[in-house]
């Protein structure tokens, strides 16, 4: 299902960092970043919950607007019952709407808030996102005390909280157009191999787009996943290729941008909901106001796992959705 | 934040039921109950996942639809990741936007399928939320079968899969105004009284509602809550007085309705996601078009209750969202 739109803008963003992406190779894009992984808290989910809000605050201090000016705020995040942003939400006290579609929900909640936006629903909204390394491999994996060894293809959780502000109010970014997906199932099991698992839903999003939009894959500067990783990355242009003989050259991804993959001990990559917005609201954007990118398609990925599930022998099922953002000359 | 609406409306809508919503005062209103938990499946979290696909369905089969006629589906569940929703979306294949809310899920996917309608961005929607006994206790309290004592305020998770289609096509129910709720907080840490948790959130988005449509409470013939349960039903009243000054009569509550909380051992009613919409979609509808309720205010409220916040000390916060349905003559 694809929109379009006319009048919706991606006004400004703001992105905090852990320890891990502070030390990769776009720290200097982030509005902020922690040394330390607890920041300051008892727990990781109340670490995860601030660095959410307060990326929240520091956008609203950056646009000069209160909480109350504000029509809704969407977010989601990893944890179970989107603890960090129902926090996050009882805190900040705007009109919220929970959203969840894993490291597919940065996309999912810019989507409905610009469809409310273009309908003159609202007048505005803040989409948010989180996840935290420590929170996400307690809730889905083991201890990091455990200190188990891992496979390659494994993707590391980013730690980060992103805000985004949505308005009519024309400014740079525009937001363009974009397209749910469905959710795919290819039959994969397992839990380490993520960027498998995503790379067919986001290989469907991508050609559903284009199918539905009459573009070809260079009406884009470059398209973004987030995050197949690595591996995920080399399986998506071929997956295109056989899928639908499309070759897909003017691509990254962003779970290998945010870390220096190389030489940081992140495995295939970044990954979690905030991955993508980490790498696409501060280094992106900065791109797209250098005019160096002028159409860029964002698609954000999720592997819709649930452990529960997982040790009941199921495949897990992905979902991604896609963004096109343009620079408004 | 309040929306008004011109053009959308309910047209069709399926439930599924479980064991003990079959020996319940409603069960001639379901389309179809089962008569055990499992519903033919291995799992609990299979049996859930099973009835949310199965009211689709069931409603697909009444509006003679295909699943590939359908713009997008919109789900929720109590799962962790959304499990069910997830799941079914897979097997569907609708383009799909995975929400959560706790139990205010039902309503949050109809506004978001109103506003989206009502702006002509899509034609249709299926709002679906489900709800499982076994998998809900499980998760969030204790296997059944250690047959722990519960406090009297505990509610008792409908088993149960509710689907709605929704599109701009006139039918009898017509979606009116729809109002997103803010988070409330009061202090409570006691996760067997979601009704004193839940009824601040309720009366906040019903006073919101009221102020922001210009309408007092005698407009709707009646208002529903679901679900605050036998004990949250007291409060809420009691809190639209002393925190509003609002006389709230013509008022009930799904939980009480679902179930007869006499004669059933489901210590203080019904809960759970499914348990608004299984009273509403079949009974509510039905007064409805004998014209016995013609204007209606539904509101769903959700403690969003996290295990790991609430074993970490952390309080429970809740939020609702209400949406106006009124006979269209």
């Amino acid at each position: 299902m694809t929109f379009f739109y006319k009048n919706v803008y991606i006004n400004e963003t703001a992105t905090i960092a852990g320890p891990y992406e502070k030390k990769g190779p776009l720290h200097h894009y982030f509005d902020k970043s922690y040394d330390d992984l607890k920041m300051g808290e008892n727990t990781w989910e109340d670490a995860e919950s601030r660095i959410l809000e307060e990326s929240v605050d520091i956008l609203l201090a950056k646009i000069n607007k209160k909480r109350f000016d504000i029509d809704v705020f969407l977010s989601g995040d990893l944890m179970n019952q989107l603890t960090s942003s129902n926090y996050a939400a009882s805190r900040l006290g705007i009109p919220y709407l929970g959203i969840y579609n894993a490291c597919a929900t940065s996309v999912e909640g810019l989507i409905i808030a610009s469809n409310m936006i273009e309908a003159k629903q609202i007048k505005n909204a803040i989409c948010s996102v989180s996840s935290h390394n420590n929170s996400a491999e307690k809730q889905f994996r083991y201890p990091v005390e455990y200190g188990g060894p891992k496979k390659k293809t494994t993707t590391f959780t980013t730690t980060g909280g992103a805000s985004a502000y949505l308005s009519s109010e024309k400014s740079l970014i525009k937001v363009d157009s974009a397209t749910i997906g469905t959710v795919i199932d290819m039959g994969i099991k397992d839990v380490y191999n993520m960027g498998a698992v995503m790379a067919p839903a986001c290989a469907s999003v991508l050609y559903k787009h284009l199918e539905e939009t009459g573009r070809s894959l260079d009406y884009y500067d470059m398209v973004f996943s987030g995050d197949l990783g690595i591996y995920g990355k080399k399986i998506l242009p071929e997956f295109m290729k056989l899928e639908y003989g499309l070759d897909l050259k003017n691509y990254d991804d962003t779970a290998t941008m945010i870390f220096d993959v190389e030489n940081q001990s992140v495995y295939a990559g970044g990954s979690g909901p905030a991955c993508l917005p980490l790498v696409s609201y501060g280094y992106l954007f900065e791109k797209m106001k250098k005019k160096e990118l002028k159409r860029i398609l964002l698609i954000a990925t999720g592997a819709l796992m649930s452990t529960t599930m997982v040790n009941e022998k199921h495949t897990i099922p992905a979902i991604a959705h896609a963004i096109s953002l343009e620079v408004n000359l």
